[in-house]
């Protein structure tokens, strides 16, 4: 069975690994994937969408729709990707395997030394610094900025033409160009906005119902946008999220939220109560799905006889980039490697049997304090204790994470 | 079959009807009620014993053993109940509807008037007040203290022999006395220590193993000592707790924690990781079993023709304060009733069946702040996602409501 995807990614380490998965779970049949919006998350928009075509070019599908998804979150005017960030993606969001031309012109992470000026964006408004207002003394943590590492040769192909995203041409066609010259990396273009994504997700949830998914490996704000804009999707709607932790603590500062939902609460929140048939991939199983350096030397010893050597170096690459930098935030829980959130999710998009769920009402929490709880927290909404109507997400709990690890390990290397 | 229950509780008003219920059960054959230990929680440790000794006495088993429990918590050297216990519990624990001579001499909760004076035990140390440290700004919540209803009259017995807790006579025999002309309310008794409770649980677990139930409906500083104190009972005991939240807001200040785990996380911490047998009953199954008028009011109409019309009336007096205290606190949440916390955690003890789990290893927080979560939260131990030798917690999620208070309703009409 084939399955649809249209994803939305902020395309950092394990969005590229999520994304190439779905490329090789495509090369064998078991998906068609349709499209991706590139959004701020991991990395600012436009850092995503270069990254997300950087990588279907590596793995030969430059023909798969990019569009530009959110620039910011809902509840602001612009974002500025953080410290934090970088520490775990790298200042490309690639861990320095990114395209050639972020080896001079990264995508600067907020550090010290950048704060002053990046905090006063043109546009002006509320800003975002990785999910905190800029007077939140979280909003730019003095983690050292890892060093950027050597860049791979850039992929072949230099310009292509994306098609439609729906085959009989009903909906707008998409067409695109990209050159790697393209050396511009405007960290603070706020102003870039473009709803195609958005027309897109709506487009095909319309078409095929169920018989489509969405997936989220970011903030929920590209999700959201398609709902506020076309109410009717909702029941239609089958979301699969990577984001939250219901029985474990967060991985923010605060030890309670989750990235994905501390970006934007109040967009994670909507959707939760929107009625779509929602998945939600979190900490819970992420964290016990842990890729370590046997994957990644496998991928390096196949890359030997590879015909696209490239590509499974490419993937050893970002991984191993992951595997320390998480092995350095906690060497206990990552000593056996990086947590897969996006690829999880990806796997349980096209494999729903991977996962154990229990269902409830969903809330994200929107403020911090008294009677309120943690701002992006997620937890279950005590409303749906008393009514049996408030819709309920199926909340991923155990992981066959055997299953996944080899998996996924066996799948990537068919991209080689 | 028979369960075997020793119970540790704070005699409040849902403990109270916990007790009745176990009080039926034993009637109808089907629970064996070998002590209580009355602890500080909602009440102080006087408050609870007392409140014990009258709900047993009310319904006919003078000859149940109660011990004093813990006095204070494991990281405080004394314990004051503060206004918030009150709101719920009546400044007697019962509603106002406990022994006569509370109407009088209550065991005074904080409230603004009386902080100077209360804030400075006379034993020095750390203070706990409701949970929190003096300096803590919830220490003293500025909560209207209830108004102190009439008093019913009091039970016939005034006074009574209790008997060896284990019939064989090995272990030690309580001996006790109590008249209900003692007025004394010791609310800062604070040196009034009694480790013969904990010698109880210690006795019985090494007896009968797992064919005992410890039954926690209080904090777990009873539980915990007893495991400090002998830790060759961890392995087989079976605990049935009342306390936590692992997918629902929390019913303290921060809507994070819990009461009876914020009473003393570090207890509650030593106690999931000990390698018991526990099942957790938490807001996450509590909340969905609320008591309505439609109980109380069966009860008041069963009175008129019962036998012991003043059971039935108490625990129709005592669970009408605790709706009405409930919906003042939350409208829509309590709109059917009072939770029924400790009553659930009773019930699930004789019949594990009433609620579905899923085991994970379980952490108790105590620190809040950067990295550290928030105290008091009950939340998965990451630890145990990559160490499956971690003891897992069985952790309620899903409940059979309409069957327990249908059960519980009747149950405790055949008291009447």
């Amino acid at each position: 069975m084939t399955t649809r995807i249209i994803a939305s990614m902020d395309t950092g380490v394990d969005d590229a690994l999520a994304l190439a998965y779905l490329l090789a779970a495509q090369q064998s049949g078991a998906c068609e994937l349709l499209g991706v919006l590139a959004s701020y998350g991991n990395v600012d928009a436009s850092c995503a969408e270069r990254n997300t075509r950087y990588v279907l070019d590596l793995f030969g599908h430059p023909e798969i729709p990019v569009f530009r998804g959110a620039d910011h979150p809902s509840w602001a005017d612009s974002f500025i990707p953080d410290a934090g960030c970088a520490q775990f993606h790298g200042v490309d969001g690639l861990g320095g395997f990114g395209p050639t031309s972020l080896s001079t012109t990264v995508c600067t992470p907020v550090t010290a030394a950048t704060q002053p000026a990046t905090k006063t964006p043109a546009a002006g408004g509320i800003v975002s610094i990785g999910g905190y207002t800029v007077d939140d003394p979280h909003a730019n943590p003095a983690r050292p900025a890892p060093q950027l590492l050597q860049p791979p040769a850039p992929p072949s192909s230099d310009v292509r033409q994306r098609t439609s995203i729906i085959d009989d041409g009903s909906a707008h066609v998409a067409a695109d160009t990209l050159s790697n010259t393209d050396t511009n990396c405007p960290s603070n273009n706020f102003n870039a906005t473009n709803d195609s994504g958005i027309t897109a997700i709506i487009d095909v949830v319309r078409r095929w119902g169920h018989n489509v998914t969405v997936l989220a490996t970011g903030p929920l704000t590209d999700v959201d946008a398609a709902i506020q804009q076309a109410p009717d999707i909702a029941g239609n709607l089958r979301l699969v999220m990577m984001g939250g932790s219901l029985t474990q603590p967060g991985n923010c500062w605060d030890a309670v939220a989750e990235t994905n939902i501390l970006q934007d609460p109040e967009a994670a929140d909507r959707v939760f109560h929107c009625g779509a048939d929602i998945t939600m991939v979190g900490l819970d199983v992420t964290h016990q799905c842990l890729l370590g350096d046997a994957a990644t030397q496998h991928w390096r010893n196949q890359a030997i006889s590879s015909q696209h050597a490239n590509r499974l170096q490419f993937l050893a690459d970002i991984a191993d980039f992951s595997i320390a930098a998480n092995r350095a935030s906690d060497a206990q829980l990552f000593a056996a490697g990086m947590p897969m959130h996006d690829p999880l999710a990806a796997a349980v998009a096209l494999d729903p049997t991977l996962v154990t769920t229990v269902d409830l009402a969903l809330r994200a929490e929107t403020r911090s304090g008294d009677f309120t709880g943690v701002r992006g927290r997620t937890t279950g909404d005590p409303v749906g204790l008393i009514n049996p109507a408030l819709p309920r997400v199926h909340v991923a709990l155990q992981v066959d994470s055997e299953r996944f690890l080899t998996t996924i390990t066996n799948q990537l290397t068919t991209l080689g």
